[in-house]
């Protein structure tokens, strides 16, 4: 898996820092995650392939993580897009964007189908051969959900020396990636673990912006790989969560701890902060492998 | 007045450039035209003082112009505005706004005021004790509107020395200013033409973007101090206007000259284009005070 960060600040704007969006490449799937005003202006910038991205997943109805979503639509249809583009996000968020490309007769061109959730519950919003998509509700001020990328499970990995040891024939192999066990040229059986490695363990990415700090998230996100959780206040400022319903660097490290996840990437810093340091110091007190995101800073996993 | 580009390039994204979005500081009265996605990092960029903004005019609901709205008057919420806004545009734009504020639950703070617009004449839509604005309508794709800001004829100015030559009391100072002739102290009238001079010319600033090619706008900008007038493409494209309903540069030039406004700026260019000096060098060869829009530039008249 591929992130990269396209924006990671909240609402109020920064001269040269963007509010909210992902791009997350999972073997050549290319799913955006929020979409923050100016969001297509660094895809330009970082050199992302627009046309490429088929799936837009949005956490909520706040403008940081949303205002971005109409302009980049509307470019998708100037750069003559033909293919569909699935929408997943709160509802409301269909009528909001259909309303604006009536207005600006701007639509058309490409299929654009919406996915409105609702639900308060985790659910499988999402899914191909290799990847699935879960909601994770979150508790903010607004109807908000993160999201649980999961890679499937591989196929089975050829042990190509144990293969030719057992002589078995090639119109096999298929079969022992699937995990079955065959027969041989000598007529015996052969058990699939004799000749096959365990596939690579599957990776997960969770991402939770905006939330205040909630367990009730822990077990849907258990053992991901990698944690995005937002962190807009430091503990100094955590008289603030309450009112806003963010959290601080030490919250989004002690979820990561309790999850059980090996890295925490932090984002969604409020403006009022100079240097972002600060946020990585506070949470790595409580859970020791944290990253700060930052615009086009990209992590591979 | 002082006009500030914040952004002259028409629809898709660049990196570097910014779709259309101008102040204009008249007298103090800071008019914010157009605005297209990412104004407000380009008013924190260039130093404007936001909250001075208390009316902003759209000229139509195509995202290069308008997507940025909605972006900037949540943040000012989030800044903590409380003096009211005005904002003129096409019918529908209070709609697009309201819906957007409403699902994200951030509506309040400030009073917002909608003027919309659907007249096809010209007609004056604001007024206060310095400045005129009327509509200019334009022909486009969708209803747009160009706006023509217009200083009020000042008060005449005193001539001091004529003043305290005809001996008038100073009580008498502002009725001179108004026009009026005076009585001195000698009981003679004394003619206001003799104690003052005519106020400055007033200024006018008349912007035309987007529109097609057309001479029905000519008897409202006529004799303007500065027009700004899109100019999309060069003549090499010319065919390209008539589907997009947009003006070459060539065009923008002849109205300029036939208008005989005093000077051009022009802006709106294609994405396509590398280097936009051949914009001023096609329009040179029709009209001779043409300048360039750039993302902050300033403008002095």
């Amino acid at each position: 898996m591929k992130l990269t960060i396209l924006g990671c600040y909240s609402a109020t704007p920064r001269a040269f820092n963007n509010p909210t969006a992902q791009v997350l490449d999972i073997k050549g799937n290319l799913f955006l995650i929020d979409c923050g005003e100016g969001t297509q202006v660094q895809l330009r910038k970082f050199k992302v392939k627009f046309s490429r991205i088929k799936q837009v997943f949005i956490s909520h109805l706040h403008g940081d993580h949303f205002y971005g979503l109409i302009g980049l639509l509307s470019t998708f249809r100037l750069l003559g897009r033909e293919a569909e583009l699935h929408v997943y996000g709160p509802k409301g968020i269909k009528e909001a964007i259909l309303l604006q490309l009536k207005l600006g007769n701007s639509y058309g061109g490409y299929e654009l189908i919406f996915h409105e959730l609702i639900s308060k519950e985790s659910e499988l919003i999402f899914e191909n051969d290799k990847v699935e998509v879960y909601t994770i509700p979150l508790k903010h001020r607004v109807y908000t959900n993160g999201f649980l990328f999961k890679e499937k499970l591989g196929e089975r990995k050829l042990d190509i020396n144990a293969v030719l040891n057992n002589d078995i024939e090639q119109c096999d192999y298929r079969n022992i990636k699937l995990g079955k066990d065959v027969v041989n040229r000598q007529g015996d059986l052969v058990a699939n673990s004799v000749v096959s490695f365990d596939p690579e363990h599957p990776k997960s990415y969770a991402f939770c912006s905006d939330t205040k700090y909630t367990e009730t998230i822990l077990p849907i996100i258990q053992n991901a790989t990698v944690l995005y959780h937002e962190s807009t206040f430091l503990e100094e400022h955590a008289h603030l969560c309450k009112k806003t319903k963010h959290a601080t660097a030490k919250e989004a490290a002690t979820i990561a701890l309790k999850a059980n996840v090996k890295q925490l990437i932090l984002g969604h810093f409020s403006t009022r902060y100079g240097n972002i340091e600060c946020f990585k110091e506070e949470a790595s007190t409580v859970f020791n492998n944290v990253d700060l995101a930052d615009d086009g800073k990209e992590f591979n996993f």
